[in-house]
């Protein structure tokens, strides 16, 4: 079968994994890394042979071997690239958040479709081993309905010069949740607070709420100043529980056979005193495949374009995320207003 | 020295506590334990000769032997006993939350200074070891300046009837917060995010954000609903950080000397980029000794009465927890809507 | 149905806890506490009525409402009480270890046996809800055939003024280690090393090494001179491994679907390269039932004397235990050499 | 300063580590790389220039611009191959174990002497900051003296063609010990017991008892067989103690300022009953750089061979690594008897 004719534009700091997921891929052919800085590119590329290196965007996409453009610069900049790349017949795959504005990545999502083309957005976590088991756990119903989800994604971190602590790490958080909620349980709002405790002119403490459409709640913390680092993820399900521990790789996901129900068709009184009941029983912590989350992104994103259907994680999940962004730094300015979603396209 | 007489109103889940406590003690006398249930009350003295038992608050109000009366009763009571117990010339400990609303916690406090009478609030927490190591290293400055505070008390609890996880486990949360942040440093709003995604008729899991006076914020995560026991405080300042993991006895307090701090009286831009300072030292697990909160609940009950100045837990501290709660129920009910505390008594 | 009528001989260090669970069962009528010291048996007795407390032995002996008799005293006194007790027809539970030696303990099993009475030895560990769920795993087959057995319990501890670590602690690993071997596993001898690296007089760190009859082998490390506790086992077995973790009471038992196997059949040479073959499944943390064992120890005592059958931990495995301690403290004595174990009773 | 010339000789499978780390270093120009696959020793070296393939030692040492070779060949080969690497005048670094045997050991140790050369041992791990770090402890007398030192090294590993469990994994926990017993604290005798419950043909769990001069006692525990991954030293000293848990990189090493003491010049009663004294006081867990160890390890080669002086990981402590392990397998053999350990050189 064909290969997938590929150009990377970016070569900072996540274009180089990109890059070696391309380069060691079956399914795909790196012929372009494009930079501002020539050096920066070649340096990325080493030694392999049959890759290019250049400046300008206009190279790469003027290339009739190039069938996927993979954008990975600044956020400010992946409109005009997208458009640009659609526009040359290219599909794309955009590194996280797929635009800076909702209104200029629906502008990227229109343009795919009218042109049949897949954008695909590189919510890398999306495809980890654990992401892809809880997805499948909760679009199966074995959580049951979904009660509450609770991401804390913390450490010690870079104060980031262009971007807050909630542009920065919870699209994270956000696409896992855009990629793990059933269909028919959606956001509807959020509320954002934050501070910025050190003068850093941006924040860098940051608490979401998010209410979903079945009565439950999403929340998200991101931090910078956190003496100690936590990715932890909680789920709250009405048949199953479940904590996954990033950084405990001996028992990353576990599953607790845990719940809290009340039983319905009783009276209010009735309800809350007695018929609520607990269960608890065995953990278990599923045994999950080890593999590098980057080489599922361009599996899927060969696959996508092959089958002529939308990736996994598809222009308008990263639209969705960006809806959640955008409407979180409303509520971040007005003090957690609740500020709520459109219908989730 | 003369033992403090006391009496206890409420022998049903906290109250054995408190008697056991007051039996305990050298510097206490416990002449009554009074209950709706007679029998409860008797069951709960057990063979402890001297102790009365009585169903009316009148018996106990009336023994001039009794100097303080300490009440653990519901909080819809809190009031109307402790009022009474002022008017008849005792000291009063009560449970936490102080009273249902601000303005009865108000009365009782206005009460009580009238008639120059001790009125303290068990605020068991701030009375343990952990948390006693906590404030002296807040207000004696070593940690610098406060820059975060995050607080989560989650497990699966029992859902109860009469309150929600706002009310149930928050005034933990709360009332530590206040003991530890320094004189200067106070909250100025809150917003309340929740769900009852099981039914139950009221919230399950809560979320507040409080913005503190010095740009900080201190967030409470409350959950009756989750698989895993989380009992951990992060605090951030800009000199040290700590994290206090109350289920890990053998290191519950971890001081880090770590912080971020941004130089000051330089452009907003140099100021981003280049003049954010990390610092990552050792980390200190102090040894902490072993003491039930209770006793010196109990001891600070009869010095404060004895040197007839303010608990350190006073009446002003339940009211300042008390109007954290009443504006995040009010915040909860208007989905996150900031609402701004009064100033601090 | 007729309860049983208990005398406990000794008030000290584990006799309260043995009042407490017979005072607080249905199944027996607690009669006596017999203590050299009156003041501290009548202390530990308390308000409690129906409880005679005495100094002498005889007293205790001679009431023909006493049916079993539990002895909580020093070792070294174990065999003169509890031949009088057995001589006096009275059913025996006697504290860890059985005896001072082997011979002394055997004669308590013999006269035990003559007089069909019930001779058991509480091994509190094995009424564990943990070790009961091990026991079944083991002898079921679960966990196929049992390849290793690592058992650690060490911490900061009080250096005993008249018996070694291996003494004092090493009875618990190897009560426990008799309980969960298989029927046809056996221990077939022991070397014990061990260090007075602080010039105590006696052992204060001891590794036993014990070969077991299936090739596999037993190992345990007790030790009063640890900065951390530790109380963990580790069990390979052919088709699980397991470990029990006592001081993690989230996941106290942790069960893997791991495994090593060497095909059969084969020559050496191909064995060792290509044949074995490595499983790594999920873990499983089996919910446990909170119970406190003393109260299953009692419930066994009674049981095993209405049923006129020898007890769960009987007196032949208090024989079994001692075999072991005994031919340690004889290797412990020469360096290490490995001291076979008779044939098990 | 010129940079040293180096040949590696095998490019298996900790050759490349080596390889990558001579081709890092500003201090040695890697010239050679020598394997008995040419094809293996190319695809090492990968695009590298200026260092050249064979399957020819002779070529690496016939060059005059090779001052040090390293050799990372079966350890049944390092005499053969270091013998001549001495006789060529060059200087060797050599993996773990230094030789087969002791006296094979001692023949290169003594080639090296007389011809001035170094000879260093690569022990990694001794190079690891938390190693130095316990060394500096040790040595510096901050432990007090050496009351015992317990390393385990067990998880589901490899079952190896050639060698057993006690030749593939203790040498790590040996080097270490003898890295950091401080002088005048040497190791005597060893017992070693271990069992092959998969009949691999090889032990594949191995314990070893190591009484030191000083009256305390070191202690390892190697295993293939266990379900979970432990890396854990712990280490008894007068005046403070200390955990070592490689698996835990946000407390790496725990420094407990706990200890047991026993008062002397008493009598024997008196000590026992009365005089032994604990001491808990805080833990404290330093901040370790991050640096690999190799990179360490070759700037000491560097260095030691500039400097004309034996490297901190000798031939010498290789010989007595060596010892320990030739005894430990004789013990192995008569099922742990003690062997004694001859004065160390």
């Amino acid at each position: 079968m064909e290969q997938l004719g590929v150009g990377v534009i970016g070569a900072g700091y996540w274009g180089p994994n990109l890059i070696r997921n391309f380069l060691s891929s079956d399914l795909t052919d790196l012929r372009w890394v494009c930079d501002l800085s020539e050096a920066r590119a070649r340096k990325v590329v080493g030694p392999y042979g049959g890759v290019s290196v250049t400046t300008e965007l206009e190279q790469v996409l003027a290339d009739p071997a190039v069938d996927a453009v993979a954008i990975a610069t600044p956020a400010a900049t992946h409109t005009t690239i997208g458009l640009a790349a659609l526009d040359a017949g290219k599909h794309v795959l955009v590194e996280k958040p797929l635009a800076p504005t909702v209104a200029e990545g629906r502008r990227l999502v229109d343009a795919a479709r009218e042109r049949n083309l897949v954008l695909m957005c590189d919510h890398t976590y999306c495809y980890t081993p654990v992401v892809q088991h809880i997805r499948r756990l909760a679009h199966g119903g074995d959580l049951g309905d979904l009660q509450y989800l609770d991401s804390v994604r913390i450490n010690l971190g870079l104060v980031q010069p262009d971007v807050d602590v909630l542009w920065d790490l919870a699209p994270h958080d956000l696409s896992i949740i855009d990629h793990i909620l059933p269909p028919g349980t959606e956001p509807v709002a959020v509320s954002a607070t934050g501070a910025d405790p050190i003068g850093a002119g941006r924040s860098c403490v940051a608490y979401l709420s998010i209410p979903l459409s079945n009565g439950g709640i999403a929340h998200v913390h991101v931090n910078w100043l956190s003496p100690t680092k936590i990715r932890q993820t909680i789920i709250g399900g009405s048949e199953r529980m479940l904590v996954w521990d990033d950084l405990n790789p001996t028992a990353r996901l576990q599953l607790f056979d845990k719940g809290v129900e009340v039983a319905t068709g009783v009276g209010e009184e009735e309800r809350t005193q007695h018929l609520v009941s607990y269960r608890v029983g065995d953990m278990i912590a599923p045994a999950l495949p080890e593999r590098e989350a980057l080489g599922a992104v361009v599996d899927e994103l060969v696959t996508a374009v092959r089958e002529e259907r939308p990736a996994l994680t598809s222009g308008d999940a990263g639209l969705r995320v960006l809806s959640i962004l955008e409407a979180a730094s409303t509520s971040l300015s007005e003090a957690g207003t609740l500020v709520p979603l459109e219908a989730q396209p």
